[in-house]
């Protein structure tokens, strides 16, 4: 079975780089590719998209990140700076743990800005962060060469020896449910507040987005954090 | 003993292809650029290396291929077309094939102009050809990409046995008071009941046993499931 692969650029600035990127995907054999937060496809980005161009007019504009990840099931954040609240992989392990996955689960590969990366805004919409190594801190990998390195490596992964695959894990949206219940619990219970709220929400993230939450999770999730939760309802709900 | 990598482009065109190598070296720990049948350095050039013009400034010119590689020992070239008359391996073979080789040995990484490749004359200054894999004949990549992946797979090489270690989970005794508080709580929620006891403790089991708890991981689950904790004590013990 073909894996599903999406290539997500949050809000890529230069058109030379979109069309860049496009070329890398068709030399690794990607497809499908998402932005999110641009007017729309200049035509510079044909010109150095080459023979990519069909990739270009089969992208998908997005307002929002969240909308932009919604459908999938689990998203891989390159981030070049480590960041506090978010644990990392490096490429190699990542990409181990792509192939972890069953080859129908629809995995999103996210990219932030050439000039900032991603925000951690953006980074609570992935499951997993991973950075290429490097040789030395400056100057860190553009995007195009670090949307070209990831591709690689997963075009090149080695099939599989036959792991045992995990259980597909939940849309985003699904996920997003469980975190935002989970929250709300947190602040009814008053560990959350004013001074340490993004803190915890990053916990939370890091905790649950590491879980892959997959169906089953989410039931057992959801009756454990709704309030008052009908649970002879919820079990009928969940058998039909 | 660190070893002596030389990349070389034969016939660069494009200015900025060369800015973008030297950042790639950058990026892969690589120092020595070595350039053919160039009039100069360009000033763009400097703009696309960004903070790798250190490269640029040691970069050594050549009016021919042969003088270039003369004192090399092991010449490599990309080639992503296959010759008839020379053999080629694919780049993970050639990385295997390089470090076959005593650490001192002067390797070149050979590179052609950016329209034509390498021609067959260049070529015969070579020990070994190879060629990066790619999904599709067309397009290939491009020049500053093809060096970019295949200086990382020299600085990558071999594939990191250090794994990058998830943070260390808690004893199994404190990840069991996280799994029975959880329990409790679905008692009192009428979740659990005697038909369904064991089938929802291993669920819990499993779903709280992959998530290996961390000692963070357990403060927060601890913070969300105990029944009317006293946060100010809680928040106060975990500072003790």
């Amino acid at each position: 079975m073909k894996r599903m692969f999406f290539v997500i650029l949050a809000r890529p600035e230069n058109p030379d780089n979109i069309g860049l990127i496009a070329r890398a995907m068709k030399n690794t054999g990607f497809s499908d590719l998402r932005l999110t937060q641009v007017p729309g496809l200049d035509s510079l980005s044909y010109k150095t998209a080459v023979h990519a161009g069909d990739i270009l007019d089969q992208a998908r504009l997005y307002p929002t990140l969240a909308e932009a990840v919604a459908d999938l099931e689990l998203v891989f954040a390159a981030t070049a700076k480590t960041r506090k609240n978010f644990s990392s992989l490096n490429l190699g392990d990542a990409v181990e743990k792509i192939f972890s996955f069953p080859a129908s689960t629809k995995i999103g590969l996210l990219f932030g800005n050439e000039r900032t990366g991603l925000t951690s805004e953006e980074l609570r919409n992935s499951n997993f962060r991973f950075a290429i190594p490097q040789a030395s801190r400056q100057p860190s990998y553009n995007l195009a060469s670090a949307v070209l390195l990831t591709l690689f490596h997963i075009f090149a992964y080695p099939l599989p020896k036959k792991k045992k695959a995990f259980e597909k894990p939940l849309p985003r949206r699904g996920q997003e449910t469980v975190i935002r219940l989970i929250l709300k619990k947190l602040e009814a219970k008053r560990f959350v507040h004013r001074t340490n709220k993004a803190h915890v929400e990053d916990m939370v993230r890091d905790l649950f987005g590491r879980l892959t939450l997959t169906e089953k999770d989410q039931s057992l999730l959801l009756a454990l954090f709704s309030k008052g939760v009908d649970i002879q309802a919820h079990e009928k709900e969940r058998r039909t």
